[in-house]
């Protein structure tokens, strides 16, 4: 069920061994992702992936979940897969993404998969990849790119 | 409290006279707006205004509004501000957007405002920017670019 | 020298099976392209490779590639990507793109690559990157997001 | 010939009272507007202009101009209002840029002009729009939203 773009992702050495923890705690904190009904599915150094089962209450005009509520989860999941490789007394914050809409967001549950294409010091940038998940078929329905920044010497929390 | 920018926009002329019911009526059938707590501010053609109340369920990790609910509102906002000049017989989707995150979302509520660049048969062009609301005090917080595609013959419900 | 996200590329079958002279054809006449010095490397439906080698008139202050020269060839073999499976009698626009510049644009040549995402009847949807070589070594200095748009019943040439 | 949102533009104090200088001794090292006969047209803190003639060895396979070179002059504006602003020992990078292409870059001359929307010590937010120039008439065929980042300590030369 993984992607071929996920699954060719290079491998990256968390400068924080205790990265997952730092990651879940602070995903735990967003009240956004907790109110849409987002759960954190798969982490690791550089990579993250997000699960949102449909509702109703997620939706746009025509019944698709909303772009803004699939970019909320994408740019969370390329929050946290850039996070994964920050210090532990670093912060992050999203400077900016760019979200192409190219199906329709249905489907039982979103899945959106962000990875860390080049990580930095001061900047690091991601790709990520939304798709719809019908019963054993997956439609890519959104592609990302996103810059964060690392907010040195200001732990999370 | 309108920005420069929204005060220099150009004046359209709707080619549907009852786009105002039109763009209420959609702006009510999206789940995720009613989910958010966002409301339709202002309306005018190629120009539309969206107000959201802070609350704890709507932010990220550090306490400021998510930027995936700051997109959701700045996406409804262009989205409605191109759906105000489309034909009667005409739906909505957004293909692709930009945001440019430029200071936290906080205050006691956002407000986003969007406004035609260039209207057309096939895309509509929009730009938008968010504010932080607090007090008599105005933040611009984010700053949007989006591409809509006019569905032709495919009313909105 | 191909890298991991061109490798996983999908394949797709172009409508035109002379897709590939309509492509040459179609770049040939791209004046720019000569002024740069830049090459089409390699073609196949939906995906396009194109090569500039370094020249100082194509700098920025520092002495790298400007990023609007990155840019250039990025979006060309986007749309070249994007043309190679349109029918006969359309023609393409970029709509608009997103680069990110990750590394300076420095070695003896770029190599942009790009493939196609989402082909549609009305939009086609791309991801791009851009490479520096310098040796046998390449690094990956912007990558790039871009919709395209077929104009259809409007042959290129 | 100034546009609406150029002209409702802040005004922004510049640290570095040789601003001017400065700026034009980077653009004058720009071997890529040299070779694309680009001009800079007015400089002011946190606002550039770029003028273009049309030549036919910039242009596109419609005899436009190409989308890359529109963005050379979009980019370099940007990054000009962005530099104009920063401290002296510092030099500006693009970190990334988002291009709407709206209407063919065509006329006799092209004029791109780009404004901060945001300073920062760290990064600078510009947006930009380009005009393509026919006798008295200007017609807005490309808007732009770009991050800077600034280089400190880095002088640009």
């Amino acid at each position: 069920m993984r992607s071929a773009i996920a699954e060719s992702r290079p491998a990256f050495v968390p400068v924080d061994p205790d990265y997952e923890a730092r990651v879940r705690a602070s995903f735990a904190r967003q009240g956004a992702m907790r109110l849409l009904g987002a759960r954190l599915l798969m982490l690791e150094p550089g990579f993250c992936a997000i699960e949102l089962p449909y509702r109703e209450d997620l939706t746009q005009q025509h019944g698709y979940i909303h772009a803004g509520i699939v970019s909320a989860i994408a740019d969370s999941a390329g929050g946290y897969a850039g996070f994964s490789l920050f210090p532990a007394d670093a912060s992050v914050l999203t400077v900016e993404y760019k979200l192409n809409l190219i199906a329709p967001a249905a489907g039982e549950l979103l899945i959106a998969e962000a990875q860390v294409v080049k990580p930095g010091r001061t900047l690091a940038i991601t790709r990520g990849e939304v798709y719809g998940v019908a019963g054993d078929k997956r439609t890519l329905c959104a592609i990302m790119q996103q810059t964060l920044i690392v907010l040195s010497g200001k732990a999370d929390a």
